[in-house]
C-alpha cells in the first residue's frame, strides 16, 4: 500500500490518531506531492493533525486561494496556533493576498502582539485609524432576527471589545447599518433585523487620520465607531476609550513641542536621563543657532550703541514684547488648528483677525512703554539724557511695530508649517520668540536711526 | 353640594372630564381648602387634571413630603411639565429637601437647560462631577431575575444614556455593583441579578474634580462610570463621550493659558474681537510690567556696557537661552501634572532631575556660544576686541548659568503655583521667560564683572 492509500484510508475510516501518526512521519516532499493529489476536503483533514512546522512549512507552498480555504476550515485553535507561528513576513504576504473582509478574520486570531506587528506591516501607515481599531466587533446580517442576532453574541461576543453597538454586514461583507445593543433589547425578537435598521450610521475609512478620529468622536455622542476599507468592506471598529488616551497622547505631544522640545514619548518620571537630554537639546541647539543671528544682528548695531548706549537698555523690554505676543498667537492658533476650527484655507481670515488683534495690543504696550520712560525722566527716578523724548518715541513705535510683527509672526507660522507638511505644534513659544527676536532688533534699531539720525545717532 | 362633595362624586365616578372642568373653575383658596381635607391618593387625582398654573400654586403650600408623593405619583409627562415649569428657586427649594436618590428621580423629568441650572443651585461646585454627570441611567435590584432586568429596561430604558452598563442598588439607593449588558446577554434568563454580580466597581463622588475624573476614565477601560454621594447613593453617571469633550476643553485652557494668554473660552473662529484683546491684553500688559524690570536692571549696567559695548551684543542670545530652556521645562512640567505623573509632594525629584539637565543643556549650550566668539574672531569674521578670550568665558558661563537657572525657575514655577492654588498652566512661557530675562540680565553682568573686573570693566 503506497503513502496515498494508506492516507486515504485513515481518513475513509475516521482514524485520526493513525492519520496523526503516519503524515507527521513523512518527509516533506512526500506530504506535499500527497496533498496536491487531494480534494479540499482531505487537505483540510491532513492539516488539522499536522505538526505544526511542517503544516507552516506546507501551507506557504500552497495557492493563497487554497491557504485561505484551509486556514478557514481548520479548527480554530488550530488555525490561531499556525498564523501565531507563522514568520512575520510570511504572514503579511499569505494576509495581503487577501480581501479586507478575510484579512480581518485572520487577524481576530492573533495574539495582541502578533496583531500590532501584522496591522504595521499590512502597510496601515502610523497616526491613520487602521492602527487604532480592533477586530473585535460583532457582525450580523439583516436577514436574521433579533433572536439569531441574541444567540449569535452569546456564542460569539465574549471576545468583542463591545457588544454596544451591533453591526450589519451584507453578504461581501459591506457595512450597511450600526444598531445600538438597546434597540435589539426594546423590540421583539422575532423581528428581523432589517427591521431594526435605520439605514444611517457614521463610519470612519481605515486610512483617516488618527487626529481626525478624534474630531469626529469629540462632535459625535458614540462610544464606537465602525471603520471599512476603501470598498465600504468593515474591517474593524473604534472604541472611545482608545480615543480618548489617543487624544491626551496627541495633547502631550502639542503641548511638549510647543515648549520647545520633540515629544518625551514616555512618561516624565519614567524616562532616562539620556533620553530626556536628548528630546530637548536638539531644539534648544537649533534655536540657539537661530539667536545667534542676535549676536550678528547687535554686531552691525554696535556702532549705534556705543553712540547712545541709552538705545541698550531697552532691548531685552522690546524683544520680549515681541516673542510674548507670538507666542500668544502661536498657541491660540496651534490651538484652533489641532481643534479644526481652522485651516490653512482660512489663512486671509486669521491674518486680518491677527493683524487687528496685533495693531491694537501694540498701542496698548507702546503707550505703556511710553509712558514708563516719561515718568521716570520726570520725577528723576533715571536720567535717559538730553534727547529722553526721542527715546520714548522711539520705544513707543519700536514696541508697537514689534509685538504686531510677533502677532503676525506667530499666527501665521502654524499654518505656513502646516503647509509645508511639517506639524504645526513645531512652532513653539521659543520658535516665535528667536524668529521675532532677530527682526526685533532690527524693528527697533531702524525706528531709532530715523528718529535720532540728526541727534544721538547723527554722523 | 358643596364643592368638595361635587368632587369627591367625580373622583368617585372616575369622570376625569367633569372632574377637571370642575377643579379648573374653583378660586385657590377654595382649591387649598378642598385639598387638604381629601386622602393622598384623591389629591393625586386632582393634581393630574388641574392646570399648571393652578397646580404650581397649591403643590408650592403642601409640605415636602406630600409634594414628593404627588409628583412622584402623577403622570410622568405631567410631573416633568410642573417640574420644568416651576421657578428655578422653588424648585431647587423642593429638592434639597429630597434625599439624593429622589432628587435624582425629579432631576430625570427636567429639560436639559433647566436641569443644568438645577444642578447648579443644588450646590454641585463647578469643576466637579456633579456638573458632568446625567441621571441617566439604568439601575435594578439584586433580587431581580435576568429577564426582569430586560423587562425593566424594555419599559424604562428608553431615556438612559447608556443601556452598556446596569447598576445594582440596595433599597437605600447604595450603589453595590455594576454589571455589563453583555454579562446579561450570555446568561440564562432565570438566573437571579445577585448570581451575576461580581461586587467589583469602580465609582465616582459627586465631589471629586473634573480633572481627576478624566484620569480615571484614561487609566480604565470603562464607556460609563456611577456617581454616588457621600452615602455611597448612586445618583447619575457620567458618560466617556463627555469625558473627551471635557478633556479636549481643559487641554484647550491649557495650551492657551500656557501661550501666555487667558483661557479663551469660546472657539477662535466665533470669538468677537473685543474679547479676544480682553483675554489677550491682560496677561501681556502684566508681563510687559515684570520685563520693565530688564529696563531697570539694564540701568544699573549701564556704565559696564559704555564701557564694553561688546558686552550688549550678546544680551538677546543669554537672556533668549534662559527663557527657551524656562519653556521647555515648565511646558514638560505642566503637562506632567495635568496627567498625574506628578504632584507637588514630587518637587524634589523633578528638582533633581532638571538640576542635572539643566547643567548639561546649559554645558552645551555655553560651548557652543564659547565656540560662536572664538571662530568668528579667530577667522576674522568680527574683532571683539582684544580682551575678546574674556568675552568668550563670559558669555560661556554666563549660557550656563542662565540655562540652568531657567531650567530650574520653569520646573519650579509650575509645582508653587500649584501649592499656592493657582493653575500651573499660568506659569506660560512668556511668564517664565520674563522671570528668567531679568535674572538672566543680573546672572550675565555678575559673571562679566568677575571676569573683566581689571580689564575692559576696571576702574
Amino acid at each position: 500500500m503506497n503513502h496515498l492509500a494508506k492516507i486515504k484510508s485513515c481518513i475513509d475510516s475516521s482514524n485520526d490518531q493513525q492519520l496523526e501518526k503516519y503524515v507527521n512521519h513523512l518527509k516533506f516532499d512526500e506530504l506535499l506531492t500527497i496533498l496536491n493529489q487531494l480534494p479540499d476536503e482531505e487537505k483540510i483533514k491532513i492539516f488539522e493533525v499536522l505538526g505544526d512546522y511542517l503544516a507552516l512549512k506546507c501551507l506557504k507552498m500552497l495557492t493563497p486561494k487554497l491557504q485561505h480555504t484551509i486556514i478557514n476550515n481548520i479548527h480554530h485553535q488550530k488555525a490561531a496556533k499556525l498564523l501565531n507561528a507563522m514568520p512575520d513576513d510570511d504572514r503579511t504576504t499569505f494576509l495581503e493576498g487577501l480581501p479586507g473582509r478575510v484579512v480581518n478574520e485572520f487577524i481576530k486570531l492573533l495574539d495582541p502582539e502578533e496583531r500590532t506587528s501584522t496591522l504595521k506591516q499590512l502597510g496601515y501607515p502610523e497616526d491613520t485609524v487602521g492602527r487604532l481599531m480592533t477586530p473585535h466587533y460583532v457582525a450580523v446580517k439583516k436577514e436574521w432576527s433579533v433572536q439569531d442576532v441574541f444567540d449569535y453574541i452569546k456564542a460569539n461576543g465574549q471576545n468583542s471589545e463591545t457588544v454596544n453597538v451591533i453591526y450589519v454586514i451584507d453578504d461581501n461583507g459591506v457595512l450597511i447599518d450600526d444598531i445600538r445593543i438597546r434597540e435589539f433589547l426594546f423590540v421583539d425578537r422575532n423581528k428581523k433585523v432589517s427591521e431594526v435598521m435605520d439605514n444611517k450610521f457614521l463610519s470612519l475609512l481605515v486610512t483617516d487620520k488618527e487626529e481626525d478620529t478624534i474630531k469626529v468622536f469629540r462632535t459625535n455622542n458614540r462610544f464606537a465607531l465602525p471603520v471599512t476599507d476603501d470598498k465600504s468592506v468593515l474591517i474593524g471598529i473604534v472604541t472611545i476609550d482608545d480615543v480618548l488616551r489617543l487624544a491626551e497622547t496627541e495633547n502631550t505631544k502639542d503641548i511638549q513641542k510647543m515648549g520647545g522640545s520633540e515629544a518625551l514619548d514616555e512618561p516624565y518620571t519614567s524616562i532616562s536621563f539620556v533620553n530626556l537630554i536628548k528630546k530637548r537639546a536638539g531644539w534648544l541647539i537649533i534655536l540657539f543657532f537661530g539667536e545667534m543671528l542676535t549676536a550678528t544682528a547687535m554686531g552691525h548695531f554696535e556702532g549705534e550703541i556705543s553712540k547712545a548706549v541709552v538705545l541698550a537698555l531697552f532691548i531685552p523690554l522690546i524683544i520680549s514684547s515681541g516673542g510674548n505676543s507670538g507666542s500668544q498667537a502661536s498657541s491660540i492658533i496651534i490651538r484652533a488648528m489641532a481643534l479644526g476650527e481652522i485651516r490653512f484655507s482660512s489663512w486671509w481670515y486669521v491674518m486680518r483677525k491677527e493683524l487687528i488683534s496685533g495693531v491694537i495690543l501694540g498701542l496698548i504696550l507702546g503707550a505703556v512703554g511710553f509712558l514708563r520712560i516719561y515718568l521716570w525722566q520726570r520725577f528723576g527716578w533715571y536720567n535717559y539724557g538730553t534727547e529722553w523724548l526721542q527715546v520714548c518715541f522711539t520705544v513707543f513705535f519700536a514696541l508697537t511695530g514689534v509685538v504686531l510683527w510677533g502677532t503676525l509672526a506667530g499666527s501665521m507660522l502654524p499654518l505656513v508649517l502646516k503647509r509645508l507638511g511639517a506639524d504645526p505644534a513645531a512652532s513653539s513659544a521659543p520658535f516665535v520668540a528667536t524668529l521675532v527676536d532677530v527682526t526685533g532688533l532690527i524693528i527697533y534699531f531702524s525706528i531709532a536711526f530715523l528718529i535720532m539720525h540728526n541727534t544721538l545717532l547723527a554722523g
